[in-house]
């Protein structure tokens, strides 16, 4: 069990009248990734799974293309990570040196051209003919809420879970940034021998955006479910990849914004 | 009034089956932030109010001194901003040229060592006296749903608001990225020579993180209170630099995590 929020003493103004309390706040602290001793980036992390989240960091920008590439992952001190990989990975990648100063754990901010933005899966999301009954989705919000232990407690973790198609939990992480949370999810399955996520629904605590679209297409998963609102361009991604995304995912209902073709809508 | 959605056509499942439907989906497209002509940073941003974005993030990463420094801000296409400084500045830069690739609109990710995440504010936050009645704060959500209009429509879009320590409002923007909300207000608040912000409450619709309360204490903000949850770094930083920041906001009350004394209790 990760450590994922810290106590503190706060005053809580209600009634008219402020009483002292303790308070238990998500823990945020940052995180830098080196690769060949050489710091790339910084993200601010809930600390724990660090080193999941570096691989799944390098793997869903692009950088590393299997957990075969790492040679070693060194937890340099506790907000270090150091993964040292294959010689001849670098040396396929000419323009590494330069990418590495520009991408970011946003997988977005810190770049520096519009064309860098644009990771390409290796993983063919359109032929993935995965199929979900529509009343599955309907259930997967309240098994969020179970295994969202951090978030209860601080009111500020978001959550990256998978599923089965039939609904049943197989794996989350939880990080105070949603697409930490994500990376470490595919850091782990990545570390398990599990990618591609083809078999998996992939259900996100808050709003899509396109970077939480772009790191799904990387793992090669299709169907994509957020308990917020998605934006206009996680949406073109999701429609240009093949990726069914819904959102407002509630016990009542949700939206479907593309690949519709996935939910099976049962007859009896 | 920026156009901050975009009509799609969506299926929405409901009391098990579904229904075909109109949506709007808030817009995320990516800005390019030139300084000289030389790409420096990419943010996924909500079109609009794009300049005043430029110049709010050049001025929350510490590249940026003052409005006077800017020679001219030249929109170049839907999807960049260049910003001219004067000669000056960048020569008292010696590492500009080091930084540019390394900062990002997080305000923290992307960066590439921890010293680099933090920026020392150039306003003295700890000596501001202002004060605030404990029961002004109650009344702000209400009138945050007033503003939020983009919100409204999409479900996907931040707010920062600006109201005096009477709880009247001032200004507000509205993006997809909570960090861009906060540039955009910043950047509008320098053009129009309000900097800093010494008299004024700042509201976050979401959740108040490092990077949010990092860019409050730049433009000089004493009071921040956030609808959501903070980080424990957002709560260290808010302490160590005098920022009095509120948490879970809502008609019934509020938690004060840091410099309780700015917050008055009625006596009568």
């Amino acid at each position: 069990m990760l450590q994922t929020g810290r106590k503190i003493d706060i005053r809580k103004w209600k009634a008219d009248a402020f009483e002292s309390k303790e308070d238990v706040v998500a823990i945020e602290e940052p995180l830098q990734i080196l690769v060949q001793n050489k710091a790339i980036s910084i993200t601010m992390r809930t600390p724990g799974d660090d080193k999941a989240l570096a691989l799944g960091f390098l793997f869903t920008e692009g950088i590393l293309k299997s957990f075969s590439q790492v040679e070693d992952i060194i937890q340099t001190d506790e907000n270090s990570v150091n993964v040292l990989l294959e010689e001849s990975v670098l040396q396929q990648l000419p323009d590494l040196q330069k990418n590495f100063y520009t991408t970011s754990s946003c997988g977005v901010c810190g770049k520096s051209s519009i064309d860098k933005i644009y990771q390409i899966s290796s993983f063919d999301i359109k032929s993935n003919n995965l199929k979900v009954e529509a009343k599955i989705f309907t259930h997967l919000q309240d098994r969020l809420l179970n295994v969202q232990t951090a978030f209860q407690e601080t009111g500020g973790i978001h959550a990256a879970v998978l599923f089965d198609a039939q609904g049943n939990y197989f794996y989350h992480s939880e990080d105070v940034g949603r697409h930490n949370a994500l990376d470490k999810l595919i850091g782990h399955v990545m570390i398990a021998g599990k990618l591609p996520l083809t078999k998996y629904i992939l259900l996100l605590s808050g709003r899509s955006s396109f970077e939480l679209i772009q790191k799904a297409a990387m793992a090669g998963i299709s169907v994509v479910c957020a308990v917020g609102a998605p934006s206009s361009l996680a949406v073109d991604l999701a429609e240009n990849v093949g990726i069914t995304l819904l959102g407002f995912l509630k016990k009542t209902g949700y939206n479907v914004y593309s690949h519709p073709e996935r939910i099976l809508i049962d007859a009896s």
